[in-house]
Parts: C-alpha cells; sequence; structure tokens
C-alpha cells in the first residue's frame, strides 16, 4: 500500500517455454566442490555435485531473506544459507532452523530444478516438474559415440535474446558472408533453397551443393584435395532452441553414413530477454584420437563465432531495441524460411503450455 | 503537450517518512571552506557551515535554471550559482541577481532544511518545516558522555534498501552465522527469542544469555578471561531508521550500569531507494583514553562491516528487485519478530503522515 | 501476443521537430573510404560519400535482419550488408540478393535522408522528404567568406538535451560567470536587456555595451588596447538549433561592416532525448591568414566549452532528470527572454508539424 514495486529492467517481459530441457551447464563447470552460479531465464540457480557426484540445481535464494544460497557453503550435500544459516538439502527442504526454538517453517522450502548429465552438458528443466520426462532430452548420442578427443564442448556468453542466435544458425546461408575460409561454401549456399521438414517440436533444414575444392576443414582428407567434392548441411532444430548440425564432403557423388563429417550442437539458454548462455559441442570422425587437434578445434570455432557472428548479433540486437522480431516488420526472403517456421513453431508451443497452465 | 516527460530510473516510487530526522552528514564531512553535496531522499542537498561554524542545508538546485548550487562558490555566508551568478543568502532567499534591472523574484528561493548537529551527526529534517523539533532527536548522550578518544564515528555508502540495514541490526542472531570471531556468541544468540517492547515509534529488543569465554572485546578485561561470562544486548530502534544498541558483559551474574560495555549508534538515511547512507558511531567504557585503540577499534568494524555484512546486504537487493519486502512472501522466523514489528511501524507511521498531509 | 515489446530507456519519449536540416557531421567526419556511423534523434544513420565525393545517408538498418549497414563493405557507391550480403545502392534500393534466386522483394528498400554539403557542414533532413527544400538551410556564406585560415570547426558530444545548449547560447549573459578572462565583458552584459526580435522561424537578441578594456580577443588589435571600447553582440537563433552570433568592437562609437568581429555558428543535434551532437565553427575578420593561430583558436575555444559550459549543463540535465523544462516551474528573469522565446517559437512549429502530418 504504501510502497510501488520498484521494477527493474532485469524483470522478464518475456514469455518463455518453460515445460522443456535447456542446457544449463557444461558438465566441467560444476566440480565437485564449488557453487556454481547462473542465472537462466531471469532465475538465479546455484548448481553444485552431490558427495556422489549428481548434480543438483536449486532456486539461489533463501526463502526466508533472500540471500543467494551460492554464497553460503556446502556441508555435505546440504547447502547453509550464508545470512542465518539456514540449512537446505539437495531437494531443497530445510532441515536445520538455528533460530528459536528450531521450528522449521512449512514453506521454508527452495525450489529444485530436476537436472540431467548427458552428453558433456548438464540439462535443467525450469517449468512444471508434473511433466518432467527424461526422454524429452533429444538424442544427441552420436555426439560423444566415438573416441574421447573427437569431441570438444565450449560456452560463451552473448548479449542478444536467444532467438537471434537460432537464427543465426537455422539460416546457414550466412557462413559465405560472416566466416572466413575455413568453412566457406565459395557462394554455393545462398542460392539453395533448403528443404524443409516439421515435426510436431522440431523443425529440419538440409541443403545439398558441390563445390571445388571442398570446405577446408575436408579438402585435406579427401581422395582428391583439390577437385570438386558433393557436400551437405542437415540441421535439426528441437524447441526450445537445441539445434543439431551435421556437414559432410564425399567426392563419389553419395552421401551415406560413413562420410567424412562433422556432428554438432548449438544450443541456448536464455539468461534474460537480452542475454543468452550459448553451448556448443562438435564431434568430427576423422582425426579422433588426437588430442592437440581437438583442442584446438574447438578453439578456432569458438574464436570464429566470437570474432564474426557475436558481434553482428550484439549489434543486431541493440538496432531492434525489442525481442519481438515481428513486429519490425522485417523484409523476409527465401533463406529465412527455415528460421520462421522454427519462431512460429516456438510461439504456437508457447500458447499451447500458456493454455494448458491456465487450464 | 508536446513532450512527455521522461521519467528516469533514480526517480522515486517509495514513500519515505519524513516529518523526522535522519543524518545528513558526520560532523566530520562538513568543513569550514566547502560546500558538501548529498543526495538525500532522491533530492541533491548541498550543505556548509556559516562563518560561525553553524552547518545550513539547501536544495542543491538553483530554482532559475536548476544548475546545482554545490558547483558554485562561497561569499561568506551566502551562494553564488555557477550559472548565472544569482545569490542565495542562508535560509535560501535570494539576495542578489545580476541581470537587468536586479529584480528579484518571489519565488527565487531554494528550499531550506533544518539542521542539528548533535553527538558528532549532522541531523536533516527533510519534511513539513511546520512540524520541526529538536526534541524529536532521540537522546543519544550516552555516545559522547565520556572520553573524546572513547567515541568514534564512520560512514558507509551501501547499495540496499534502507531497511535491509535495519532489518540487520534489528534481527542480531546474524552475528553468529556472518561475523567473525571478535563478537562471536558461539551460537548462543540464535537460540534466544528476544524480549520486544514498544512505544509510539520505537521497538526494542533484549536478548540475555550466558557463554564462554565472553566475545573477544570483553573476554581479556574481564576477572576470569577464559571464563564463562553473562551477557547482554539491547536494541533500540526509533523510528525512522536510528539503532541504539548496547552490549556488555559481567561474570558476578548481575548486570548493571557499570557493566563492561559498548554502546553504539546505527542510523541509516535513504539516499535513493535502492541505496543507502550507513553512519554509525561507537562509544566504550573501558581503555578509554587510548586515541590509536579508538581508530584500530572503527577502522575494525567498519571492515567487519564492508566485508561481511555489505556483500550480503547488496546481493540480497540485486535478488529482490524491489523494495517492498512484503510482497515477496518471506519465510519468517522467530528472529524476525524485532525487525518486522519495525517494519510495520514504519509502515504505520508513513500512512499517519500521508493522511495528515492529505488532511 | 506471446512476447511484450521490451521498451528500452534510449526509446523516444521526446516529440523533435523533423521536417528541416540538422547537421548531421563536419565535412572532415566524413572521409573517402569510410563508413560513418551516428545516432541522430535515436535514428542510427550511416554516412559515406560516393566515389564523386557527393555524401550520402541511410538508415543504419538492414530491413531483412536489422544489421548495422555500417558494419558492412563498400562495393564502389553501394552498402553490401554484413549478414547476408544484401547490396543496396546510395539511394538505399537493395539491388542484390544472393540467396534463392535472387528475388528482391519490394520491401528491401532502406530509408535514404537527403543531405546538402555547405559551410563545412554535412547537413541531414530527418523528416517528411516531399518537403525538403536546401533554401530552408539558414544562409551562413559569412562564415566560409574569407581566407581558409579564417575559419575552424568542431564537435563535441554532450550528455544534455540539446535545448539546454540552446538556452546556453541564446542567454549570453552566462559568459561573465562561467568563463574566464578571454571573453569577459567585465559585468557588463548581465544588466543589459537584449532587443529580441522575431520571424516566423527564428529569434534573434542583441547585446551593446561599452567596456574597458575591450574583450581579450579583440582588445591588442584595436587602436587603443588598454582604452574603452564599444561592443555588441548580435545572435539569430533558426528553428531548429542554428545560432548565429557575430561579436564586434570598435572604438569610434559606430559599428558597421568592416568592424572588428568574429562570426561564429553553433549549432545541435538532438543523439537522444538526453544527448547532444554539438558543432561549432568560428570565424574572424583578422589574423585571417594565419593557419597556426586559427588552429590555436578553435582548439582554445573548445576546450573553453568543455572544461566550462559542459560539467555545468551536463549537470543541469542530471538534476532536472527530464527535458520538460516548463513543467520544472522555473523562475525566469530578464536573461531568459531570448531562449524562453525560442523554447516557445520551436513549441509552436512542432505543433504545426505534427497537425500538417496529421492532416
Amino acid at each position: 500500500m504504501n510502497k510501488m514495486i520498484f521494477k527493474t529492467y532485469t524483470q522478464s517481459e518475456h514469455v518463455f517455454f518453460k515445460d522443456c530441457w535447456y542446457v544449463a551447464a557444461l558438465s566441467t563447470d560444476v566440480d565437485a566442490f564449488n557453487l556454481f552460479k547462473r542465472k537462466i531465464m531471469n532465475i538465479n540457480v546455484v548448481i553444485y555435485r552431490t558427495e556422489d557426484g549428481k548434480p543438483v540445481a536449486l532456486h539461489d535464494r533463501c526463502p526466508h531473506r533472500f540471500a543467494p544460497l551460492s554464497l553460503g557453503r556446502r556441508e555435505g550435500d546440504q547447502l547453509v544459507c550464508p545470512y542465518h544459516a539456514l540449512k537446505f538439502d539437495c531437494t531443497g527442504q530445510c532441515i536445520h532452523n538455528p533460530h528459536g526454538k528450531g521450528h522449521i517453517p512449512t514453506a521454508a522450502i527452495v525450489q529444485a530444478f530436476p537436472l540431467v548429465e548427458r552428453y558433456g552438458f548438464i540439462w535443467i528443466w525450469m517449468g512444471n516438474t508434473e511433466k518432467v520426462d527424461e526422454n524429452l532430452i533429444p538424442d544427441y548420442s552420436e555426439l560423444v559415440s566415438g573416441h574421447p578427443n573427437s569431441v570438444g564442448h565450449t560456452y560463451m556468453h552473448v548479449k542478444c535474446n536467444f532467438e537471434l542466435l537460432t537464427d543465426n544458425v537455422m539460416d546457414l546461408s550466412h557462413i559465405d558472408h560472416v566466416h572466413g575460409e575455413i568453412i566457406t561454401t565459395r557462394g554455393k549456399l545462398s542460392p539453395i533453397i533448403p528443404q524443409v521438414t516439421e515435426t510436431h517440436n522440431s523443425i529440419s533444414a538440409r541443403w545439398e551443393w558441390e563445390q571445388q575444392p571442398a570446405m577446408m576443414i575436408f579438402a585435406p582428407l579427401l581422395p582428391d584435395p583439390q577437385e570438386s567434392a558433393q557436400q551437405y548441411f542437415n540441421i535439426i532444430w528441437t524447441a526450445p532452441s537445441h539445434i543439431q548440425l551435421t556437414v559432410a564432403a564425399v567426392q563419389n557423388g553419395e552421401f551415406g553414413v560413413d562420410d567424412l563429417n562433422q556432428y554438432d550442437l548449438h544450443t541456448t539458454t536464455p539468461e534474460t530477454d537480452t542475454t543468452t548462455h550459448y553451448f556448443f559441442a562438435t564431434r568430427r570422425n576423422h582425426i579422433e584420437e588426437d588430442a592437440s587437434f581437438n583442442v584446438m578445434k574447438i578453439q578456432n570455432m569458438h574464436r570464429a563465432f566470437e570474432d564474426e557472428d557475436v558481434p553482428l548479433l550484439e549489434a543486431v540486437q541493440t538496432e531492434m531495441e525489442t525481442t519481438d522480431f515481428f513486429s519490425l516488420d522485417p523484409v523476409l526472403m527465401s533463406n529465412d524460411i527455415a528460421p520462421v517456421r522454427v519462431r512460429k513453431k516456438l510461439l504456437e508451443l508457447i500458447n499451447q503450455e500458456t493454455q494448458q497452465n491456465q487450464a
């Protein structure tokens, strides 16, 4: 009554799709000892591993006086609030109150978020816990199907809305215009209108073309490095924000399972409406055992993204000043078919979720 | 009509209790020569001393074109605006206009704020000047009743709402969890439910307990330093934001006026809704004449607060994103009795004031 | 529906006068090769020179996915978007789309802003292009009528609303209070109520006085440097924000065309509601051919403004927290006659423009 709410700039004005899995962290982000803090869809989360190594995630906010638990300390698998020492177990239940007679209020519970550790990532469920289902994590087992040195993971913090990152990967035509020599298609990609297919929660796109020589990541490994090669990109977006991408090259005119290829996972998690956690993993089916090649590979891809995509995407966010893409009347072209279908599918899923939650 | 007001982030959305005294500055903040600028409840104030040493406070804003007078210059007891040289006396009345025929517009008056200098602080009245009454400053004379070297004053700027600071002192149970060895009660404080009493504008709380040995600030001065001691905390909050705290230790089982004790004053002044001027003074009735001990004492207390309380309180503010504590449904416990009564009393007083001012 | 617009802090809440010329840049800001980016009235603009040296200005935002064209590259007189390589000619028409079949969508047009290069400035028309008329640029040919070394231009970015800068020049009485010895009138200016005259889109003011010695910029060049001189200031504001100022000194009691004088142009362009591009040029009719004197002269004037006016104007902006001057009930005086007539004239013109655009 006497006080009005002081609405802050970071408060969400965006409706996110919530009853689904997002990546919260790389497995390597969360060690055996420390409390790892991350903001996900405007909610602060603390993640740590129990003594048996299982990751757990709690709302990073004591229900008493709202101190971040990540500033507190661990006692075995339990967290002690830094302010008044309420102790919580890894389900979020308060199990010790040092004050007064030690009565534990019924409401002294911290929200716990279900986690699954898979494919080198820790996946989190931020929505309705009654709907949690591990099987809703897409099958990315191919990522970790080879030698450990054939796969690399990395993370970037990006100052744009997560959908701009989805757009970027769903419209691979940008490669020839934004990126350098290493993955150039020599202009062959842009003219192609990809085949786009759809399921209830995914959109796929496929481009096939011939170029001479092949992309630099493949050419030296092909039978005739200087000669023409047949290539494809295959991408599958799965709601809310996971994109599996395969790129391959052959010289025999026929694609098959043993093609020289690279299998990537791009997945994003909204931090706020205008900032995003970007996770990326890449696995190749060649030079698989070379650890230093693997390190170089993931570093180069990280650097290419940071130097070439990020400045552009952050400039677009600044220019848009909103996260509502369609309200700005974008001039859409053939290369927007896949990303626009993704944006519409996501809106559809958010509408469904909103209706379900109101029912 | 053509222009809309450009509402800024710092504008107040908070109703403050105004017809009362706040501390504007330490006496030592305002010297004989300079203009001291401080924002209080979102209003910029310039404070200076007249040639006879009396502090005066004016709205730091020329009524002509809104230049800060604190960027101007003094002429004796008068202030000259830095922009067009309007001159104001220390009541805020414009007494010289160098422009045109020198006519002084009736409205050329800067608001003056009543000040009282007492107990090493400069107290300011930001509200209705018809209600000003020096007697409404609580009696903290004990603070300055001893040797000059027995008392120290300090100031901190804190990025949280002032009520979080009040909560912090009114719930002393945090001492064992937030602070180090020097004032630990060895866990004895938290289990105690303090006695809480109330007047029309104050809330008091008292804790008594036994610990072995006594707090480190007292133990070496007691008859048997290693032995058990009886201790108490007595705190009195007086509206809007002044907290007098006494802590004492004895070994004879009976508290009296000559106990080994320390008498502190914690008082806060809102700068904005989410930033606060925190003033603190401490007086001890032992080792009273030692100047270097006095310096060390106030420095240590300043540092403990900055290192231990401030990071936590600022993190709580960030997490709350609002100043309306109750809207967040805090889980309240026995240690919240005193601070919650303070918050409710303050709301009551603000309601009264709002009704009086509307009447 | 699912997403709300995320309104940012920089979004305009201010109605600007738009069907008129503003200065976009100094001629020297835009070279033969680079893309020059500038925000004008909250709109990002990219300015560059075609191969024949003519400056052009486009909205710095690709209509496809809103990437800033200023991050792209030139191909002759054309701009290539950095993101997906749409190519635009210097009228803003998309002339190449590398995607799909190369179809160019009808809406693939970037807004072009008319430019005129004159008097060492590049002037821009941000409003209704049907009304563009080069003759609406005031005649400032006197600025460039002498030896090239008799005129200097400079630019400053200032964190206040542009009307505070207009006020500052229109009320020259501030000179004696804000500035140093070099242009002091020795207090003679403030008591004078200037003659103010008006046309449909301009306000002029003139001050005449006698001082001894003359301003330091003139005294050494007068017949009797130590003696009294007759001086005048003549200023003409032309909507929206151009102020021509002449200052002169004589010792024969009669002003004429050959007086020792200085002819300045102060002109501002809103960047946002609370930040401004300030452009300034000065031409003298003495020591005309001395290049190093010219450099020293413009540097000194730049420095005086940055050191003396800017801190004050930015402090006023901070204190006002709004751009709506009259809503703050300023206490107005005789020295405000000219600036207040300017503010009212501008409001009148904005009202007219709003009505025309609604008709």
